[in-house]
Parts: C-alpha cells; structure tokens; sequence
C-alpha cells in the first residue's frame, strides 16, 4: 500500500465554489475513484487556497492511469479545471506529483 | 476518528539533516506518539521544504496536548526547533494548525 501526498493550487477567487462542489461530488466519479484504486482519500484546504491531497493506493500510477481512462473523468476534470492555478494548463490530475514520504507511524 | 493534516515549513539548507533525523525517530518517541493518539502518521516533505503531515486520531486537541505534557516531546522537540520556520519561535507541535478538510472517499 502505498501512501501519497500531492499539493495542487485552487485559485483564491473560487475557494467557496470549490468546497461546495465536493460537498456533491457526482456519486459515478466516487465509485470510479474506488474502482481504481482511491482508498481513504482525503482533500483538505488551506485558506489562501493550497489543497493537499492524501490516498492510500495499491499503485498511485495506475490509479492515476486508470481514471485517465474513464470518460466521467475527463468531464469532472473539464469542470474543475478553471478551480486551479496551472500554468502549463493541464488538468489537476495531471498535476499529482506525489511529496517524498519521510516518516511513518503505524 | 479524526483525519487531521497540517503544513509546516523547513528550512531549505536543513532538509537532508531533517529526513536523516526522520529515519531514526527515538523509539521512545515513536511510543508517545502512539500512547497519546497519534496514528497511520505520515510526514511528507516537498523540495522547496514545505512539509506536510497527515494523522489519523480520536481528537487532535488531546493528542497534541498528550505530547505537549512528555518529557521526551520536549526534548524532541528543542532538537528540532532549529530546522523549522516559524517567525513566532514557537516549537513545531505549537505550529500544527489543521486544515479544512473538503472531501473524503472511504
């Protein structure tokens, strides 16, 4: 099992829009989440709009692989996309690199 | 159970020193950690020093106030006050302030 971490940036001006989005994350872009692997995945934010994002995978590139497949994916990364800051504009799942792990306490 | 992350910031010239520290935490530390609440605890360290910690545990006030009664925790933690940023002085443990949290999938 692995345990990822990544950082991504929403822009300031659309933090409220953010969190009420996820509040009613479609429950097919859930299930597709589960399907590829995405277990106990938290998204937390700060207030000047850094998120952090936390998983635990079997293998962080496949579940990123398997939901680049997945056509609700491509839609739901379609309408987050103007939620983040990017400037090479490519969607937020595209932008996961994970943090290096540097301490672990069962 | 509550899943808490939190972000600190290392000092950019001490980040080899801070993951060689990370890899042999006191057992005795790592014994607090677990005694006072703290569990499926990770660090994450980004190259530009940001770190980012994730815990799981019952209630995050009592686990930081458990630590902040051990004699270890303040010996830990006057050993790594030193690597940290912090403009107020305070000691990392005194810096873990929790950030919204904003979706969460099983």
């Amino acid at each position: 099992m692995q345990r990822i971490c990544f950082v991504l940036q929403v822009k300031k001006d659309r933090l409220e829009e953010y969190k009420e989005r996820h509040k009613k994350v479609w429950p097919e872009m859930r299930d597709a989440l589960r399907d590829t692997g995405w277990h106990n995945y938290s998204l937390f934010l700060r207030d000047d709009g850094m998120l952090v994002g936390y998983v635990e995978t079997p293998d962080f590139q496949k579940a990123l692989d398997g939901m680049a497949g997945l056509e609700v994916n491509a839609r739901w990364q379609r309408e987050m996309r103007d939620f983040f800051e990017d400037a090479q504009g490519r969607d937020a799942d595209r932008q996961m690199a994970p943090l290096e792990p540097v301490f672990f306490l069962e």
